[in-house]
């Protein structure tokens, strides 16, 4: 790590979220008026760029595929108040901006959701390009680079060389490459399993190849996976599990004991946000875990993601300080 | 009318219209991707301005509510791109831009509508000072004020500040000032019944105050209309009635013959656009009624409202060149 803490760039799909908040859902050719509209910066790496760029010494970047930049204010401008870097995302003069719209129904608690995504892929050359102007702009290498599971075939590429110019530059064991493997039916999405030092699985992921529970599954994969990787899969109300290669060591975390379940959206981008920091900034395995579900716990129990950070509990509020103490000193 | 041509102002409310094309109606609690996502500007003004705006010698003028300048570009462009001045809007730093999220189900043909708007009233010193403004800067008069039957309170106030100073400056006789009385369950609606030269009717406004057929009830109100407004009343695929209160003769217009029906949405906005036209550029009331028929009908043929005057009959386009000719002579 970089004596000036992490320096993170996300890969992933930004949207543009309308959250329509509306007494009961409408039945289908009704008319029905919204009480509330939400508009926010949303997608796994939004979600997760939310999250990380509230915890103290990690600078944060996003690179997404979008349409028009005139268009694209509103959807970045969340990310840009945070201090999330933009200037890598790639846009483009045609299309319009991915987008999602949630309609939350007060009466039921349901968020049926309609999706929108005509986004052209992020190619080789953008990426490359994008990555060396950052780095040279701001004369720091990257200390992690995730990438969110779609487009794999390019995602692999861009791995690849991000890989390949660590290690003919000579910072490669001060950069960690992360690969999420979330949606079991994503083309090609087993190519990512050897792809990350680390490795974020979901339930679903695990219950559609065939297990009931993370250890028997991160176990059975672990075999496919880098030799050094750490992997992680979270498992809802049932906390999270983690397996370390290098000594085949399981270890799990239960969920944090919330009153009540609020706002679910984006709690594994969450996870993912902890476990980023938590490794970023020298916390053990353990402490990575316990720390990324309470921070995911936390989530559930409010709307969104604001102010998230003074939610935790004070032993981890100490941690983040002292982190950030650490890294600049 | 002025010399060169109409200068139409319309009141009411724009909204930035989400369409979202999908196979079927969402399931509650379901996620969907969608197919298509058309972002359009609409509500009744922007609908009506899309139409006057493609016919000639019309000046169109846009006066409605908005939040924030700097997130309402995309919303004018549209109407912008058509020639529309947008000057008249009125901002607002706090809030979000109305809008409305159309869900298109393919297998049924359904427009399931969810909107939102939290825009404060236009005042009468926002409007007075939007109206003076554009009559200096422009150096002409308003030939045509429409006002949406909305926050009618201040519309009424807005109409007589209108009115009065049209006398006082001696131009009152070339001002046309028109109401719509669309949807019955407004508050104090009936206030506008005397506001207007010209009054809009909609067929389910006078369902709902008893009546089967637009005959009858342009009958029963029009006692309660200027003495020498003009009114009319859309009747779906019967057509459309006209009542003229000097004469009180009544006039009908049959809905144009159409193979299918593509795109019902701002068919009655349509029809709107070809009285004002109509009557500003000196059509006689039967042509009125049958060129704004022939109009809507063509809208209804389409998605959208672009290249509506191109769909016309090679009678009306004549019709059309020659009061654009007749206008600028």
């Amino acid at each position: 790590m970089s004596s000036n803490g992490a320096n993170v760039l996300l890969v992933g799909q930004l949207y543009q979220d309308f959250i329509l908040h509306v007494d009961e859902f409408p039945a289908e050719d009704a008319k029905k008026r919204a009480s509330k509209l939400e508009i926010r910066s949303g997608g796994n790496c939004g979600n997760t760029l939310m999250v990380l760029s509230q915890l103290p010494s990690v600078q944060t970047w996003c690179m997404t595929s979008l349409g028009p930049k005139e268009e694209a204010g509103s959807l970045l401008l969340g990310l840009e108040n945070q201090g999330v870097h933009t200037s890598t995302c790639v846009f483009h003069d045609h299309g319009v901006n991915p987008s999602s719209y949630v309609i939350h129904a007060a009466n039921t608690g349901t968020r049926t959701i309609i999706s929108y995504n005509e986004a052209q892929d992020i190619t080789l050359s953008d990426f490359q390009q994008k990555v060396e102007t950052a780095m040279s702009d701001t004369k720091q290498h990257f200390t992690w680079v995730h990438f969110e599971g779609r487009n794999i075939d390019n995602a692999v590429q861009q791995i690849d060389w991000m890989h390949n110019k660590a290690i003919k530059e000579n910072w490669r064991d001060r950069l960690t490459i992360s690969v999420e493997l979330e949606k079991p039916d994503r083309e090609n999405i087993d190519t990512f399993l050897d792809k990350g030092d680390v490795v974020f699985f979901s339930k679903l992921f695990a219950e559609k190849r065939g297990f009931s529970d993370a250890p028997s599954f991160l176990k059975a994969y672990s075999t496919r996976c880098r030799p050094k990787s750490i992997l992680f899969c979270t498992w809802g109300a049932q906390g999270a599990t983690c397996l370390q290669r290098a000594t085949n060591q399981i270890l799990s975390a239960p969920a944090l004991n919330i009153d009540q379940v609020v706002d679910t959206v984006g709690a594994g981008d969450t996870f993912t946000a902890g476990v980023i920091y938590g490794l970023s900034h020298g916390f053990n395995v353990l402490d990575v875990l316990t720390f990324s579900c309470e921070l995911a716990g936390r989530k559930v129990a409010q709307t969104g993601f604001d102010q998230l950070k003074q939610q935790l509990d004070a032993r981890w509020n100490k941690a983040l300080d002292e982190s950030h103490h650490r890294a600049f000193t």
